[in-house]
């Protein structure tokens, strides 16, 4: 087990009809800047539950932050919060509107002249502006982590930052929202967190024995309550189980002590960025391919997970990997959800050497888990994905 | 699964050689209270470490809190830290010196007159003195959560006491301390940290398929571990397992959402109490007779942990749950542990109706996760343990 430090300061508040505990979270004196998305909250009642829990402190609201949250977008935001000199955020949404808000806390503190700075420059933030979130699409771990993503369309760049000063200051999580979600974004949520728990898992073995398990334990839980979850929404023993896995699989628990590889989330952002593909389908595009790449450095534990996630019992160890690629390909179709490239552009001729071409001028030499993979490396996965 | 809250900003810091890590952690301008045990950390190099990585700020050494932490001890420190005008305490030792630090810590800025109060009269502290620890010996949790366990000779009385303010502000585990620990002390903490797992887990079922799974992760780790850390405590790979797992154990996490017992704990205290038994021995005598007097209560999940974890395939839910009691016996057996009450004292005649006219007493009416065991209960519980 490798040495480690771990903080994780969010306070989670779970369960049913719990977004009115939010009163008692953010100071009184505070001015809030509500921020959402496209609107569906006010459709599905979570911006009413809201606005009755922050009858008490001055709220200005900010809406429109788009999916893989748009740097000019979040400008606006910014000059809002300078404007209105705003003290306290409320991100009411997902992992984009979390993400983008995240962004905006350490914008809004930040001392330099060009907040996109933060992004190219991998400036960790120390201390950002507080604040809290209401979740209302389980699948990125953002509300309880202290990362995001940002994307800039005018670059087609798609770039991740963070640092000790964004954790949300709570996360409320009502298994309920699950409800009206349209079952496209369901099925997104199960395989980003599914591939989530893998990015941290599918290395090689260092003795994390507890680890391994704990990630075991979210990828059983994912694979049990998601025909569920796809079947029934209002199933709420399942959509409980399902929210809380989300959210274990990206706090930052699983990945101490232990190898992490984070490369098919480094190439499957492109695809985003290129195409416009939703983040969960390029990680499903992308992992297969990526794993039976690096096949040789990973059998060891695509065999561990085989044995104890699929009860794959018999066959060599080679087999038994194989068998733990398949699956998880199959597990990606049964949510309904592509697994090559071609099966959602005709343009796909020419990404790999556009993506290695990406990746060699941002100076991305080294990706994965044992720092070896390199551009060329890259674009042959990205070939085997077409 | 039930709604929950949980936050637990505990900073962790792992690994080998990282006690070091203490110097930066605390403020500079500090006055420390270093409190340690009987003195087994100025043999085993931990003191060294730990003088050497306060060099720069002022400390003042308080040592000799025992095994079940005493107030009347405990009362000496807090005089110090008035006298000394102490503004920070750093706890070096086991769950025992941990406990007594945050003991320390809520009295220290208590406003009532008689410390005891806070324990006899379930005061939650809100804001305590701020502390670390250095672990140095894996069992209890108390490095990771904000509970402690206070015993007063006096009055052969043993009470538990918390808050949010008690959390650790940091915790050093340096799993290389495991190497100076006595074989009996080695088992203790096997037996503390699995009985601390049934006792959020050994429940029935809620639909907390992650919380189940968790649990059933440490379990099976303090198991594959169990029998290397007893043979060779320089297998660092098992060492660092076993306290992590401890960590895990009672950190807040398992417990979120599904039903706690802690039983085993409220009898087995009485044990302590009366007849000085080592807290791990007495929940190895009381967990066994707890299972199998509330058989009906708790069979499904008694059948679930030995399917899961001990890996029975075969029989009834029935047979099955008694085979997960067997096996647990057979496993405090092979850490050396007996779990019967007349193996550690000829005097156990009576305990029984002792420990339940404490309760009664005490008004302790309602124990277990069903709040259905009365002080009759417990003293048939008892009785089956002798």
């Amino acid at each position: 087990m490798n040495n480690f430090q771990f903080k994780n300061p969010t306070k989670i508040i779970f369960g049913k009809d719990t977004i009115k505990e939010i009163t008692t979270q953010i100071p009184k004196d505070a001015k809030v800047l509500l921020l959402f998305g496209g609107g569906s909250i006010k459709k599905n009642g979570v911006y009413n539950q809201v606005k009755e829990a922050l009858k008490t402190v001055e709220v200005v609201e900010f809406g429109g932050i788009p999916a893989n949250p748009e740097y000019s977008v979040l400008l606006d935001a910014l000059k809002v919060i300078k404007e209105e000199k705003i003290t306290y955020l409320l991100a009411v949404g997902g992992g984009s509107v979390i993400d983008g808000t995240k962004f905006l806390s350490a914008a809004a503190l930040y001392d330099g002249e060009i907040p996109w700075d933060i992004l190219t420059n991998n400036i960790r933030t120390e201390k950002g502006m507080p604040f809290g979130t209401v979740l209302t699409m389980p699948a990125t771990g953002s509300e309880m982590n202290s990362g995001a993503v940002i994307t800039r369309r005018e670059t087609k760049e798609k770039l991740a930052m963070g640092g000790p000063g964004l954790f949300p200051e709570f996360s409320v999580l009502d298994p309920q929202v699950i409800t009206s979600i349209p079952q496209r974004q369901l099925a997104n949520g199960l395989a980003d967190s599914f591939t989530h728990v893998l990015e941290q898992y599918m290395t090689y073995p260092v003795g994390g024995l507890l680890q391994d398990r704990f990630a075991e334990s979210i990828l059983q839980t994912i694979i049990e309550v998601a025909p569920k979850v796809l079947k029934d929404p209002t199933d709420y023993k399942a959509a409980a189980n399902y929210m809380w896995s989300c959210t274990m699989a990206l706090n930052g628990l699983i990945q101490q002590g232990v190898p992490g590889d984070w490369a098919v989330h480094g190439i499957g952002h492109e695809l985003t960025a290129l195409f416009g593909i939703d983040h969960a389908r390029t990680l499903a595009i992308i992992a297969p391919s990526h794993y039976a790449f690096n096949f040789e450095a990973k059998k060891e534990k695509l065999a561990q997970y085989a044995e104890r996630v699929w009860n794959v019992t018999t066959g060599s160890t080679d087999e038994k990997a194989q068998a733990g690629i398949d699956k998880t390909v199959t597990f990606f179709h049964e949510l309904g959800i592509d697994t090559k490239l071609s099966e959602y552009t005709k343009d796909y001729e020419g990404t790999a050497e556009i993506i290695a071409k990406r990746f060699t001028e941002r100076g991305w030499l080294a990706l994965g888990e044992h720092q070896s993979l390199s551009p060329k490396n890259v674009e042959e996965i990205v070939k085997m994905a077409y």
